[in-house]
């Protein structure tokens, strides 16, 4: 039915939630309702912004007292669990930004609570926003690999470098992001477990780094670079470099090695189409930062989150995978910060 | 006032038409309220895709019975200046998709009725659909050749070049196109005009082509391959190709040369952000045709002209530069099939 | 036999001959014996560098005195013909650097001598050095079509596009070079030939240019950028610009635009396999000059050339061609020069 | 004195012997006397292509019988070592092939040997030919970093990838290469040491890997790709990858991220200046083999081992950084087989 819209909250009006905001509002079958933020400045913005978007200083308020559906939940990582929980107690769909939770415990809770109110709201729908899964770039390399042309994947290689942030904010941030693995790589790990599946077990990992922009860093344990290798059963291997200390943009790029051809995503990042000759030579400009390149990967996660939720379709990404790309950014911060080598047996526990 | 919308109606249902729907559709601003076209099926697909939109099977029925501000004319070339005109005497806004008209007596004599009109109605805009224009790519090179960072614009190259259409249609359609410099060069002529200035005086034209892979074309006289030089005063020349034949697709590019530095615009072309490794060596795909390249330059003209319409400002283009693109269109295809150099005077007349 | 070695001379030894001189003293089957410069400076560098070769000031009084078989014609342009026609009469094998003469006469007078030697020398070879056909990457474009994979050539655009030589120099050789349509566009006029065939008829051509950083060429007729347009008989067409204003480097570029697919020749310019990413973005560096780029070509024409005189094959180059290249650099210098389109009738006679 | 030529002699006669034999042939200050080869097709080639060449069956007669200067040492890698001791002990100037042996404790005894050998012959020059540190691309790279414009080198990224041989050949190879990392990454490492310093300590390395299309390495403890990461003192990390599966060509790329830029050598491999466009969309070709992409630096490589005899220069590359070189390859292939992840002291010994 064209003719019947989904009713959306948005939980948090952050950087990420005013963008969840505005591409949900574009969304055709979608009325954004409302919208809860504890600062009022946010709410202010949503006030001028977000027309018939009532907006609350509390999330719960906004639960009890609005007729909703659905709930995108793109407040701090520190309560995506809690408000993910709380909306799926309610019976609520909801869309949560990555990650569910940097503690793999509390991300599994999250799961065990949906599985259980499946059982009374089979049709519920939750998933963890993992945005490259909706970029039409990795979406074909990923087409093209399962069609078979290429034979089977061997190797895996990705990244994730942001640009240098030189307002000392980053140090900060980085007390409670999970540290550079579950803050930056936890993309390249949901991609990996994409390419080769889901359920490949892992059979060993280990990474290094160095903290060698924001030496401040080795206090909270993390690095400003990072590198690491990750062995499967069934003969597939993988590496991840994870850094923030790029001089000229965000450089995002995918390797997906193949027994037949290799499929390369983003390895040539440019901003736009422009190609600039002067005397310093021939230059492009790059994406600054990741929104700039994956924004339109956002727009299409709204439009099919929409449809699953309204045609009662399966979500793309399951939850579960979500908590095993956290439970897999941990051990390699775990690795980092150690400098041990983990080895899995057969339970997936480190031996 | 944010809250204020946009009443606009759409103009033709075809394949640019559903795509104007689709994006004002969209756009924040804009309430589209009703659509026109004498086509059924185009009619059915609006009921079913166009929540809330009125159809008609009469353009001027529907400018009678609706209160609408704005139209945009999508319809075929050979009504796009009577519609146009019927919107102006209404005192509407008009987005018209171009050409105004392939007769350049008619695309001027729409100019007149809109500069009379706004004797009465200050307000009104009107304005042809140049999509590049919105694009981000070439508005970042225009910005950093106004700022003065490469010199003079000396040297003016841009190419339209379609995807080879095999089925035959386009011998049909070029009957009445108005030439292939018409048709497909408009851009690229719209273009010049805008980085060399709409106000520089052409000096001389001249073009040849050849009809390589539909003969058909002489008998209409065009070609689907031509090759194009304009002199203007002051010490500029441009060069255009236009072809329909090409095998890999859509490829459009510029290149903007200064006295010190040089922008170059789609220069390499891509789809998407992938990169194959295969036995046949490293390769990517192309855009398959114009509109996929530029669709986002189509959201942004719906964006703007609609803030142009609510809150007064000057269109981006100006309506006389579009009738003056016609008009070295022609000129390019009157040369190409005279073979004959035409040299202007002062007046712009042909000497 | 590889046991013998082709006694070769080098008259001229300013930037060109140099090279030549080095190239053919690195060539396996060849002996430099001797080179002659009227130059003072340039007898003394011979001394230093070329070990064993006797120098001359007077190429006349070298022919005589010194047991050849071969001349390398590499001195100013104004006596390549002279040169070559002295050589010529001794039954010497001669490579002559581009351009024969600016002068088509003259250019013919070589040939006309040349076919009459013929007759008593019937092994004699003498080719003028256009480089890029020693290219291997024009070798694969050309192969490429010849093999029938993209059907036939339908349009052909190339440039040469120099770096903007700020030192004033170029105006005062300009005076004497011909123009810059014989100057630049030589190569790509050559390849244009080669590429569709070199008896191919001219039907019209005409070009334009302006004098945008070097004003003082307009005394001599001449003009720093130029675009052109010809058309051959058969339906094929072809675009020429030619720039003296680059700021990047050199950029030459040459695509050949077939029914069924495309060749694109050095349209991403790189110095080398270096990408630099900083604030700036990411950028490559373009070869400064026209010898950075295509010195293997003239280390494969020296190969090329020797094998032809040891081994009696025909050049790959026919003597005729060369001076066809001349007379249409000459016939679009004139037409920039008058403005006006030249037309030819079947004679290849301007009407 | 360019008059003075070195008295070079070539050892070894398969395909990198043939290709030095030629390089040094072509290098002007050299005089190739002699060549040596148990393989009588090999002497037969000889004969016919290396104008005065003299070939001996044995290399020790021909260090008895021909004056020499300097020995190429091109043979199969299990002689390297011993026909390096032997022109050491003669007192002549070796280039050898790399490496200078599979076992590390061999390759040590080579550069002791040499020290001894500098007491009585202090302008003795014995280089290990690492191939890469000749190439004009690596050299910018490495010279832009040493001017101090991108800041410190943080993360060496290095892959050595080669095209696919179906043949079989390459498992029976493997036997005796002393595995992927020795024999494929050792330019990697080579690399890696050069731009971090040969001195800098390693703190840890590992890696990890798998035999995807060769499942016949398993028995000679090899695999067919394989993923490394190593540590250094002072905050430095690296990434190998090597790979003999690849489908388009030979890809050897690598990555210096300093703490301001970033510096990226044969990111985007091509074999030429070609591109095609065609119904499959723009493609290039990769060079297919090692040689095809850096035949010019052993061409630099000969020349400059040339003038470091003839002139007394220092070597650009120390012969114990080869050794170190090996040390870290043998650790690394030592990591794949057990799995361990290797930790050195400070005395670089493993813990």
């Amino acid at each position: 039915m064209p003719n019947q819209k989904l009713r959306v909250a948005i939980a948090g009006l952050g950087r990420m939630g005013k963008r969840h905001a505005a591409n949900f509002a574009l969304t055709p079958r979608v009325t954004v309702v409302a919208a809860s933020t504890p600062d009022e400045r946010e709410r202010e913005w949503a006030a001028e912004n977000l027309e018939g978007v009532k907006t609350y200083h509390d999330y719960e308020e906004m639960l009890e007292k609005e007729d909703l559906q659905a709930v995108v939940v793109a407040s701090v990582t520190a309560v995506h669990a809690e408000q993910t929980l709380k909306a799926i107690e309610k019976g609520l769909h909801v869309l949560c930004e990555k990650p569910l939770s940097i503690d793999v415990g509390i991300a599994q809770s999250v799961v065990d609570a949906y599985n259980k109110s499946l059982q009374t709201h089979p049709d519920q729908k939750v998933m963890c926003g993992f945005s490259r899964r909706f970029d039409a770039s990795y979406r074909e390399a990923f087409a093209r690999i399962a069609q078979g042309d290429y034979g089977q994947p061997v190797v895996f290689r990705s990244q994730t470098a942001d640009l240098l942030d030189s307002s000392g904010f980053f140090v900060e941030y980085a007390k409670t992001s999970g540290g550079i693995f579950v803050d930056c790589s936890i993309h390249d790990i949901d991609l990996m477990l994409w390419f080769f599946g889901e359920d490949r077990q892992i059979k060993s990992l280990q990474a290094v780094g160095v903290a060698a922009v924001h030496p401040g860093l080795e206090i909270s344990n993390d690095r400003d670079n990072a590198l690491a290798t990750i062995e499967f059963v069934g003969g597939r291997i993988a590496s991840l470099y994870c850094s923030r200390m790029m001089a000229a943009g965000q450089e995002d790029t995918t390797e997906i090695i193949c027994t037949k051809g290799s499929l390369r995503v983003n390895m040539e990042g440019r901003k736009n189409h422009v190609e600039i000759h002067d005397s310093m030579g021939a230059r492009r400009e790059l994406p600054q930062h990741y929104y700039e390149r994956f924004r339109e990967a956002f727009v299409t996660e709204a439009l099919e989150f929409t449809a699953c939720c309204l045609d009662n379709k399966p979500t793309p990404i399951t939850l579960q995978s979500s908590v095993k790309a956290v439970t897999v950014g941990q051990a390699l911060q775990r690795s980092l910060v150690t400098g041990e080598k983990l080895v899995f047996n057969e339970e997936g526990v480190v031996e």
